[in-house]
């Protein structure tokens, strides 16, 4: 069976060394995040994620969800258990409003709890993942009446939730669903058709489940302009707020799937479901932009949650199997064989992995903190700065950590051989369940184009100016510093070659989008990389302070991450320039063959 | 269901036109390959691959192989009936020697029609192209009286067979193997030993299983210098040469595994097992290697299989599932939304594909057409430099064509979104299925390995040299050829990268081996990948002069070619100079992290 240890010191270096998140405990819910708080959270975090949600991942891989002949869906053996943990530790409500019952902790923490889980039990974490999201619509968009309502049971996970917006017709292009809302006389609306790929969409978990639905009212223009958002709860509440009446919801029949198997991907049947609107009627796809920002950030965590877990067991399996001889000699002559760990290439992969998941967990939670401080940040520039960095790194981060989530669960796999391939060792189910990362919560091309589209030119491109300054300001920083060469240079290097790329999009694709789309995958991988390298230059320097500083008796954790640091420039930032030179070829050719020639 | 159309016209091209096949009419086999019977059987082929096998690879897909009490193992539905119609149809025997049976046709066919079996149903094709590699392997070192008794079953394929390498401690390192053989008053052996990750290992397929087996006479040395390799039937001939006793091997268990559910990857018992020695007592592995090129020309075709018909089927949806608009105004104004193929992010996925699989299937056919030359050519050096190009051309199929496979069927998994995660769509599958050949018949590192550590330097660099020489008189001879500038310029640039790397390792690895192995991974893709544009540049001329020649016909087809070619270059090939850079970094840094630091 696959390990799995929460990397609680990585992400402790990060909050405290990295990002110095003491600096902002005169902010609301920062206070209470004093370090000894923050270590006893993570710390019980991982233990929970290793001990209970980790040893049911293969199981509820086996098993999957059943769903019965009533339409009720039953979760592998144990979720339940499980999940009572979880509700019981509070997990839900870690970073959720006081107000409401939450504890109003720092969503940075949030996110670092959320890897720990994730990594332990994709599955599983979705459930409360998916409640969170639509915590997070309600919150934003919901009423007063409609928050006391709904939100402290969601808040403390004893009902669940769900967000519908694909139909089969229907998935980015959100302005072609069918869904229908008929209003009633008493203000709620009858909904009725089809919504598919439903994570969580029904199960055995909690008292009701709080669906968050698309669907045009009846009269509304066709297209996007006339799409609502509508709770649609499975129980309607009686006149106490308790779960009363079932309302005409049900789970058709649960997704076969590649993976994912301990959540139910449901296709989800209303037929005059009772819903209440939320938000502005034919704003609803506004509603559930202003969330998605938070969603892919959680799906982009998943990308590295399995990154991580996949390395921790390649590096387990790379230490134990013996097989062969090192070419520089044998290093464990006392064996028949070395262990595979002396070999190059097998290094080559776990240093791959490991340094894209190391600053993959710094750049998810500096885009967290951001995101906190787009909220609470006592100054408004800081927090208009914080929310253009949140905005242009959100799709970078679900675009970029789940396609190198994905690689790297496969690159990890192969280091087992054939018996990565082979279900008992637990390889090949993280390889399946990181494949939904990048296609979910809008695919990976879609990220991409958000970025080059939308993100890039927003505010007259003050969010990526920013970037390049705030880079190109760490770089001359320590320009005269040579200790920090490897690393300056790496950054120097992939910053350059963007903003080439950056500038090319300017001058060549305002006038033939097609030249953005050409280039929009290859760009947003190129962004990545320079802000991974740009994580690896802060990580690098606060180690090298560190060692200068004594080092504290963690010497080989802080060399690690040099070693770490100088492998992700040498190997990993020199692909800027095959994604530049790729950019700068235009979409000439692809457009050139017709259709029919495909 | 996932649709498949053989590409015959695409392996005409490749045999015709751009190999010249015909040139080759006065070699043995050659002679009856005339241009009319090449098409039939190419066209015969895919009809039976389209309408026979391809129907059953969902089918075989979910059920998987079944186990019972007494070891015996039946193959999903339909199979046994589809294998008849592949015996009667006289498939396996198309490149055998027609001494035993065979029809004595080219290799290159066999290849051919090996990549449209692979494409319909992989799992299938697995059962018959393991016979394969065992009638090479008793072709090869099997006395007379052993080729008479099992070569005509096999051919026929009324008997199928397996290779039995891989135990539970060893896979790439054989020398570590244990199972044993006992030398018998007869001049037999038992065999006793459990042999893992048999393909195709017990089956209802076929009236005997010829098992080919790696064990350790007793009393031989430790190590690869004492292997020794058997043939242990799963019925004991009788003296009619008929199957009789039920030999002592069988299969314990059925893996459960990611994907190629359709085969049956055993675990086999072998239990004071009859076998007789085949070719050198303790010159096993020698016989094991001098096959290999074969069977790892088999795998790399699996990747080029896998990634064809996945291509075909994100083209289908990608015509047909419409959604949002073009960016540069409405396409199918008449239509909701236009269809995804108008999306320049789209095109570039299927380009991508494309352009690696028209490739790999040229160098697929070419090297195959080596192999054939290697032996039947006229003139002793041309069978040196045919059997130099395949033994250099083997390892950069094997792990460049399953590396590009796999991520090409991921590739087109995501044109789907969500419905390519589901099992339904059949694209799920075409992952599954092409991630296993990247690693058995040697993991792409081990492909890697051979090729830095020994093809590169073997004779001299002989093979190197001549493939250098050959890419650069190419160039040279088009050099003021505008029209093909497009494509000679991408060579060029990537065969200086390549010939740069090689420089680099001739410096740098003979001193320092791990700075080879460090440099293997990324050395094979770029040889890869400056060999496909090698491939390229040849099909573009021929479609320019075809097209300058009134294209008869076929001037979509040719234009097709071109374009392809043309975002082959630009595209595709940029890559090597990211795994140049990566090189030469060495492999100081990965090397210098401690084992337990990892």
């Amino acid at each position: 069976m696959p390990v799995y240890q929460a990397p609680v010191a990585d992400t402790l270096f990060i909050l405290n060394d990295v990002l110095g998140f003491e600096r902002y405990n005169n902010l609301p819910g920062f206070s209470d995040a004093t370090p000894d708080i923050v270590e006893a959270i993570l710390g019980e975090a991982g233990r929970v994620a290793s001990e209970v949600f980790h040893p049911l991942n293969q199981v509820g891989d086996r098993e999957g969800c059943t769903r019965h002949a009533d339409g009720s869906v039953t979760t592998p053996a144990g979720f339940a258990a499980a999940y009572a943990t979880f509700r019981e530790g509070g997990w839900g409500g870690l970073s959720a409003d006081p107000e409401y019952g939450g504890q109003g902790l720092p969503h940075t923490l949030s996110a670092a709890v959320n890897e720990f889980i994730s990594s332990s039990n994709m599955s599983f974490a979705m459930y409360p993942g998916l409640t969170a999201g639509a915590i997070a619509a309600i919150s934003l968009h919901g009423d007063e009446t409609q928050k006391r309502t709904y939100l402290p049971n969601m808040i403390d996970g004893i009902w669940t939730g769900t967000m519908n917006l694909t139909e089969p017709h229907c998935g980015t292009d959100l302005g072609l669903l069918r869904s229908k809302a008929a209003p009633q006389a008493d203000g709620s609306y009858k909904i009725s058709g089809q919504k598919i790929f439903i994570s969580a969409g029904e199960h055995d978990l909690s008292e009701n489940i709080i669906h968050l639905v698309l669907a045009r009212v009846e009269g509304s223009p066709e297209g996007v302009k006339g799409i609502s958002l509508f709770i649609v709860p499975k129980f309607v509440l009686d006149e106490s707020g308790k779960p009363g009446t079932r309302n005409g919801v049900s789970c058709g029949s649960i997704e076969e799937k590649m993976g994912i198997h301990g959540n139910a991907t449901c296709v989800m049947n209303y037929d005059e479901a009772t819903g209440y609107l939320i938000g502005e009627k034919d704003k609803g796809l506004r509603a559930m932009f202003t969330m998605m920002n938070e969603a892919r950030l959680g799906v982009g965590i998943q990308g590295l949650a399995i990154s991580e877990i996949a390395y921790q067991n390649a590096v387990v399996y790379a230490k134990d199997r013996i097989q062969g001889r090192s070419l520089s000699g044998a290093k464990a002559p006392d064996k028949k064989a070395d262990p595979i760990i002396v070999h190059p290439d097998i290094r080559r992969i776990l240093l791959t992995i490991r340094s894209i998941n190391e600053a993959g967990r710094a750049l998810v939670l500096w885009t967290a903190l951001k995101g906190d401080l787009s909220h609470v940040a006592d100054d408004e520039k800081e927090r208009q700065a914080a929310d253009d960095w949140m905005g242009l790194m959100t799709p970078i981060i679900k675009g970029v950590l789940t396609d190198k989530g994905f690689d790297n669960a496969v690159m990890a796999q192969q280091v087992y051989g054939g018996h990565g391939y082979v279900a008992e060792w637990g390889m090949e189910q993280f390889v399946r369940d990181a494949r939904i990362a990048q296609i979910y919560e809008g695919a990976n091309g879609i990220q991409a184009l958000d970025l080059v589209g939308r993100k890039l030119a927003l505010n007259g491109g003050r969010a990526v100016q920013a970037f390049f300054a705030e880079v190109g300001a760490f770089c001359e920083e320590h320009r005269n510093d040579e200790k920090m060469a490897p690393f300056t240079k790496g950054i120097h290097k992939g910053s350059k070659d963007l903003q080439q790329a950056t500038m090319w999009l300017m001058q060549n694709a305002m006038m033939k989008p097609d030249n953005a789309g050409a280039a929009s995958t290859d760009y947003m991988h190129m962004f990545g990389l320079v802000a991974l390298g740009y994580m690896w230059g802060r990580m690098a320097k606060v180690a090298q302070e560190k060692i200068a500083a004594g080092a504290n008796g963690h010497t080989e954790f802080l060399e690690a991450k040099l070693v770490t640091a100088r492998f992700f420039m040498e190997r990993v930032m020199p692909e800027t320039a095959a994604h530049l030179a790729r950019i700068e070829t235009g979409s000439d050719t692809m457009m050139a063959m017709s259709a029919d020639a495909f």
